[in-house]
């Protein structure tokens, strides 16, 4: 089982590095324009293997992805501190249309996991760029929908594996908590908190929302970019495809009816996306996830 | 951290080679009437330990378990092939009798795990033996829950991990599949089979119905006993304490609302059961429930 | 990566939950005359599935083993108490010739592990059934060298997993500890202990020697039977393969200086046996090593 | 258990990330002068605990690290393309000698684990500041040994776990291939290559030297730091002192018989480095290792 990851800034590395230290495949092939810096990336994850898994990691050209099951597309320019998602799409457009052929050209039957921002934009281009027979998905709200969980989870005193519930929409400034739906063992997570005689109120919701939604500002504004989070969870979502898992993940893809690409909670497999689940969201949050998908359908067309 | 396992027939055996190869503890001492047979268990799973991980597993006394974190309490008869989970009472209640005291002697801080069937009984059994300061509660319906969520995600071919239901009341005959609360992905789990065009009537409840309720007796007359699934199970929640995971499991405690120990779904932390999630069942549910909590009262007032 | 297990007695059983709980491959079929036995062990396992690896498993007759990558032959019946290994082999024998041919006619590329004792005659028994082409190996001394390693270990107060030793020639009462060739760190055992200050003398090494050589009889005269350290070993074997990871064991194949099939240190990869390691023996343990290979072949000769 | 990790720049932060990822503990406080930048590296590594372990991550003050069982120092000014690893000297010990007094203060019981380079010095000087009880030692060459049984295992065709050999003296230009002890199965490794008809000679031992003794360097010329080899080996340390292991390492301490603190193979345990370990080296290996306990002394003495 064969990896392969475009783009080895801080994400496409991070990732790497996770993917050994989980033993999610037993070969990575990094490749990146800049190869000195792919070639050190592989050196140094290298060095982790022997007290890790027994993974061969090497840096390589786009022939050398050939036989990957999966290729994640991590290429790309960071969001600099207080640039927006959507501001970086210019330069990393003209980056894919380069990437996505060669890709498609070495490696046809692989699934693509699109990581770049704005990661919504990127997965419909790259979607566009690699054909109609192609598998492609996008990182999309599945950090975002981890924090929401990790934080419903820590305010309920409960461990975040048994909160259920999920971000929608745009990766970015426009998307939607799903507060409707949250549940812990089957009940509303209001409810929940209700019953333990938890403080649940509008500050809480403000609260939460806010720490989910600018996370990665806050992050950015720290230590220049976000790498960890993101590098496991692609990692979750790679071994998702490789095991066939059927796996639930609030991944990007076109959404027919919201003609943009977005975050739905879907069905994962190894062919990528297996199918979108038609999550009940209350009138309210029907109406942002709407807008959520105008801003990103506006920006599309500019392109 | 340091486990005690009392009783090392198949169960506890299971129990003690599954914490073994998952890493759960760093210390597992065996105890049973049969030293021998403890020693014998002890020895094999140790042979284990160079390819797994670095634990140390011995057989010992009573006062061998002072110490322990978790005692689990796997001493008893099997259920024989045919036998209900209730005709196996008294031999077990007698053992217990002996057993508990001792536990309680050299290891008053553990939480004990009961998994001695008929678990409920003897749950309630070892609440009474130990005392009001103790921190029992017994396996339950965990199991039972395993397999209600492995098979309704094999229905409806999505991960078991991401269906989310119960079993409730008791580990036996009457215990409720709770299918009225069971979601994937924030869905009813029966619309969502509709939306994915997945057969979902009468028939495929009262196949699932039955083969969570009666997957025990169809192990029993082919090997004899069940062990690995609940040995896994118990890896698991002795995992949940040790690891201060606030939990959520369907494990048997008292119920001051049912006046017996059975299972809901609860929070389980260090200390065992820190609370029990009120779940919103049907009516018809509810009064199965009530049907539930009703044998068991009887079945102990028979003690 | 599928792996089937012909045999589910307590072997067969305990290396299937050992693979389960280790997550060593994807899918695991079980084969046994007794079907029923198979399909309820196969169930039992399921059943710790949702709290471990996401593993299909089922019982199935020879022709579901097609695309198996490897298969465990664990059939034939139990070393009674107080009976020798080789006295197992008329027994187990009959059973083979029935079984390999169904193996290679639905899995002739597979690897395939004998685990069934007397192992050494029954490896080459296999490897005649099975014809020339076949990638046949024996567990052989594999789980002795694990216990040898971890007595060395526990007497030198190192883990066991930086004690480097092998046992070699038959599985079973002429084994030979290669104590010449012991090393901790680079030095000689013997120079270990001695500059640590622990003692290191004729009783240690006959204490020892009498574990490692007895371990099999004090287990199955307190159990019955071994299963969770070769079930977990064989796992181990299997995973060897599946990940093509070219590690040593000492399993068992043919030797052509021995002209019979017994343990030595290999290496261990995608395709079986890839090479045997020439170990530097002692003079004596040269002679005895001669010595359980003539055990053997005499033994051979019977058939 | 929780350990506390001072510093966190790239060493510090991809440490906390594999410790994460591993589940190497529980709890991880990252201190930094930069709370800032400490604080959006706990946040970004906390978004990777859904998806990995339960584990508590924050940033925190010297009095946060109450109670840590291991204390990281990875403070200090990573190595600049070009320079030296004794050229950062200077600048990182002012800062120890702010940190080490106020680690011991807060955490007296803890083991420290030096990273910061150049290892060995601010390993002395770490034991000087910390005082006599202090349990301190660096990682020293443990990620050299671990780079050099990889080549060798790669060159060999065999697992690098299966492969033993050391780097001792200096971590830095200095240091000692101990190619005379390295083994394969109890075999010497030149005579392992022998034997299975591999090249061994002077082209391959200038080849291997060169790839472990300048890792480092191309890894910095190409990404600016090393951070994901030695982050990973880190987190194994900490494991062995967490989990008690007796493994040994070629970790960084005082060396009587050297008068300085340099890598042999080391006993490491609870209480940090237990005992070294007396290797056997060739003439020509102990006069360079004399000579890389020059230069440190050397060095040493211009402080």
């Amino acid at each position: 089982m064969k990896v392969a990851v475009v783009g080895t800034g801080f994400v496409g590395a991070a990732c790497a590095y996770a993917m050994t230290l989980r033993g999610s495949c037993r070969e990575i092939v990094l490749v990146d324009k800049n190869h000195e810096r792919a070639a050190a990336e592989a050196n140094d994850i290298l060095h982790a293997t022997p007290v890790s898994h027994a993974i061969k990691i090497r840096a390589g050209g786009f022939d050398d992805i050939t036989g990957a099951s999966v290729v994640v597309l991590a290429a790309g320019v960071n969001q600099a501190p207080g640039e927006t998602r959507l501001a970086l799409l210019a330069r990393n457009a003209a980056i894919f249309r380069e990437i996505v052929p060669q890709v498609m050209r070495y490696a046809p039957e692989a699934v693509l996991i699109v990581a770049t921002n704005p990661v919504d934009i990127m997965t419909a281009l790259t979607e566009n760029l690699a054909g109609k027979a192609a598998r492609v998905f996008g990182t999309g709200t599945t950090l975002d929908t981890a924090r929401f969980r990790a934080l419903l989870g820590e305010h309920a005193g409960v461990d975040a594996r048994h909160v259920h519930g999920y971000v929608v929409g745009e990766h970015g400034d426009s998307e939607v908590l799903a507060w409707s739906i949250v549940t812990v063992a089957g009940m509303d997570y209001k409810e929940f908190c209700r019953s333990r005689r938890i403080e649940f109120d509008a500050t809480t919701i403000a609260r939460i929302d806010d720490e989910v939604r600018h996370a990665a500002y806050k992050i950015i504004a720290g230590k220049g970019a976000t790498a960890f989070g993101i590098g496991a969870v692609i990692a979750r979502l790679v071994e998702t495809v490789l095991r066939k898992e059927r796996a639930i993940h609030t991944v990007s893809a076109h959404s027919p009816l919201h003609s943009v690409a977005l975050s739905l909670p879907r069905l994962v497999g190894e062919a990528g996306v297996i199918d979108t689940i038609g999550v009940n969201l209350s009138p309210d949050e029907n109406k942002k996830l709407e807008t959520s998908a105008t801003v990103l359908r506006d920006f599309l067309a500019k392109l």
